[in-house]
């Protein structure tokens, strides 16, 4: 395997986990009104974008890294609404 | 241009954009506690991560997004650790 795409790979793993702290704070403190709506709204339109990209391209790291961010920032967002 | 790379390039405008109603919600309210500290540590960590794999396939577009992601990102850490 190349160099970058081992990079790659770490980058799209740290990117992706990021969330599962954020997800997992919201739901154990059922509250949410530090997080914003508008972001979670935007990033996730992205990440069906580059969900998009990555079936244009076949690429499947990039839509398989797209489908957990998708699961992980929608579950956010599903907080913000219910707890808001 | 291809449409792939116009799908991309929103895909990158879109979830760079994201942070910035994030980084302006926890500045204006002066609050960050509903906003988790690992996320913010992990993600910077991949944002990083990416800016590598732009610079090692010379990728500007992913240097100059994970940049702009970098700012705002480090931004809201910031933000996270003043008024904790």
């Amino acid at each position: 395997m190349l160099t970058s795409d081992l990079v790659g790979y770490c980058a799209a793993s740290l990117t992706t986990a990021a969330f599962i702290p954020q997800a997992w704070m919201t739901w154990r403190f059922k509250r949410a009104e530090g997080v914003s709506l508008s972001m979670y709204v935007i990033f996730i339109a992205g990440i069906l974008m580059w969900m998009t990209y990555g079936i244009l391209l076949q690429a499947w790291p990039v839509i398989i890294a797209n489908i957990v961010t998708l699961v992980l920032a929608s579950f956010i967002l599903a907080m913000k609404l219910i707890y808001k």
